[in-house]
């Protein structure tokens, strides 16, 4: 097999030029923007298009407007792998997170068209829509959709920065929207052999490790009130004494720091979960540096790989909501919350990957991924997924995102593999 | 004296008639708008201008356009008795904050020349400048100006809406801003024989008490960071675990949290204090619900009637920022601060008006001022200086101030009664 794996090589100078094209495509300034269903999305789609049309793979689009690029396998009618990760970035993101799935894929089928190896099966890299949920306040759109599953009501829910509704950004670019309304499903689940996504990690724990992969157990669920609020009165700094005031920012400082000190508790019991408030506000039109606040904006993010941990640390945020708002006079309104389920990823892929990471001399370790991904959909359909991170540093969510081209061919060069000791026959 | 009390009356019609002109110019949309230096203060200063001219009263204004309104007494030599207050309002704020005390004088003036009686020595009405700091970042700029005491750099400071400089927007009000900055005094301490200031209290006190006035014993500085700021680093919320985090609204609460306990340990020591943070916010350019926060932007206002617990207050700020900074991997920059001297008012001027109430059978009590007023400059210049609140309901620096004019009447009253009893000769 050593062989066979040293002879099938992923196609790099490929991936080096579609970093580049996406790089000059879609940066605004200092960082990349690659809106869910908008121009940004739209140009990676395009330039991921074309270079699968250059590799004479099958090209296909699905109602919402996903792209599969299929290279055909021996037996056309046996269930397919898909190698998937999304292409939309969030306002001011990087250029690897999302991407470097997609472009991993690609590398991965030229490799394998230039040798003329063909898998058993076929094999079709997805580059899935609308991933990142700061643009739709949605979990998952494209992949869901993919599967006939996004809700219709969330076709109403509207774009952070135009304030119009999904429905209308997916038509803009090509989609059936009533296709997706009626749920109708493109990819089976029984249909799909297994799923695999390649990442860029977005925590320093690789980098931390001086390890270049890693390989995935699980991804944690969300549970997140995008839009509380803490309602108390607005007064004079200086003139209102303890007794008569009904201050905001005391009150939702309070219920934070007693979360936080919950969060520390459950994890000294060993739990696994991240909790952060990364939006805080006072009302810019109302709040002054001579005023008691009468009003806070705050976003409450709790994620999990046990969705009891998740559910106990909603309802501390609930009654402490309660207590703190009766002591101190003010009210607080949580709101809705967003709701994404933990997933766990596949024990034979995952085992049978570290075996091959072994043997191509790739160091690589198991963890867990805090981020959520298009293959946590794919695990809750049934269908064996895997995952693999590449070490990045500076995290992601930011231009800084740092991935070393040498880490990324070696994610490249697992996956190609993986599928050729899998589909080989 | 009861004779002489009963029937020098104030004139609460023109009192009236002025507080509906104020609204009716100042007003937009819900609340009050006379910014300092800004046309909204100018058109009050039109307003009362014109009131005091058809009382034939003499009416001169100052370098920094503060204006005198002069009913002359016998000695035209003797050191006056100034009654004042500032005709400026923050931005959507209501009609009684400050202007009370001016049209008050007014009023206890048009009475005083109706009945033709004549103090022994001039008696003038202020209407101060400029003394609302959300608009300039300096405290009491038309008092401090009056006194040829505002510093020359203060010129430079740029206006909060307009983001030009104080220097500009009072040359465009008709100011001698040269002789402002040469520190030129209209009023000289020795000149002045007593300062008198009718103000709506800040606070519910007198509300909830059931008492139309208060005497004001002492005036709270002021102690403010109004441009603090916690640097971290943002991550993804979902990825980072505990110990790669450095997360700016953990660290600002954790520092919040922990000086609102400061204040209550403070408090309960026996010490006047208040504490706020009226301000706090994320970096609307950068948060995300998805990501830990790199930044927050936070105002600390600190007030005290002893300056010893203000600089302790300060002192813990500094070393709590430093101890959490460290602990949580972020910095906090709490930048400069600006500062206002608490002041003592004076014993014998409150003595007296406490006994003139009880004579006219108005309920006063004694109580702090927790809000600064111009009162607080006279006192800091050795004026003998003293305040009568009157209740107010909803607070103030904002559309729902609510003061009754029968509590008015019983200020501007007890006003007329100081002053014929202390001037008549």
């Amino acid at each position: 097999m050593r062989g066979v794996l040293k002879e099938l090589v992923p196609d790099i100078v490929l991936a080096e030029r579609l970093f580049g094209e996406l790089a000059m495509r879609t940066r605004r300034g200092k960082g990349i923007v690659r809106e869910s269903y908008g121009a940004g999305e739209q140009a990676a789609h395009d330039i991921v298009r074309a270079a699968a049309e250059a590799l004479s793979l099958e090209v296909h689009a699905d109602a919402a407007q996903n792209l599969y690029m299929t290279l055909p396998g021996k037996d056309r009618r046996a269930p397919s792998v898909i190698i998937g990760s999304h292409l939309d970035s969030v306002d001011q993101g990087g250029n690897y997170d999302g991407a470097a799935g997609v472009i991993a894929g690609l590398a991965c089928l030229a490799g394998l068209r230039k040798s003329r190896w063909q898998p058993v099966c076929d094999v079709t890299v997805m580059a899935i829509r609308g991933e990142e949920s700061v643009w739709f306040d949605v979990s998952y759109i494209g992949s869901m959709a993919a599967f006939g599953a996004l809700a219709p009501e969330e076709l109403n829910v509207t774009r952070s920065d135009s304030g119009r509704s999904l429905a209308d950004h997916m038509a803009q670019v090509g989609c059936n929207v009533e296709a997706v309304r009626r749920g109708e499903a493109y990819l089976r689940p029984e249909r799909v052999r297994a799923y695999l996504e390649v990442h860029i990690e977005q925590a320093p724990l690789l980098i931390d490790q001086g390890i270049p992969l890693g390989l995935v157990t699980g991804i944690r669920g969300d549970l997140r009130y995008r839009d509380a609020r803490c309602y108390g009165v607005y007064g004079h700094s200086g003139a209102l004494s303890r007794q008569y005031r009904r201050d905001a920012v005391a009150a939702t400082t309070a219920l934070i720091q007693c979360l936080n000190d919950e969060w520390l508790r459950l994890e000294q019991e060993g739990h696994d979960l991240v909790f952060t408030v990364g939006e805080l506000t006072t009302d810019p039109a109302h709040h002054g540096p001579s005023k008691v606040a009468g009003e806070t904006k705050f976003v409450l993010d709790i994620r999990s790989t046990d969705e009891d941990v998740m559910y106990a640390m909603r309802d501390a945020a609930c009654s402490l909501a309660d207590d703190i708002g009766r002591d101190m006079g003010v009210r607080f309104d949580l709101g809705s919350h967003t709701y994404s389920e933990p997933a766990v990823l596949d024990f034979a892929m995952r085992k049978k990957m570290a075996l091959l990471a072994s043997r191509l001399d790739i160091p690589a370790i198991e963890m867990a991924s805090g981020a959520g991904h298009d293959a946590a959909v794919f695990a809750q359909f049934g269908v064996p997924s895997g995952m693999i991170f590449i070490r990045n540093d500076k995290g992601s969510h930011n231009p800084e995102e740092a991935m070393a081209m040498a880490d990324f061919e070696h994610a490249a060069q697992l996956l190609t593999a993986y599928l050729v000791t899998e589909l080989e026959g």
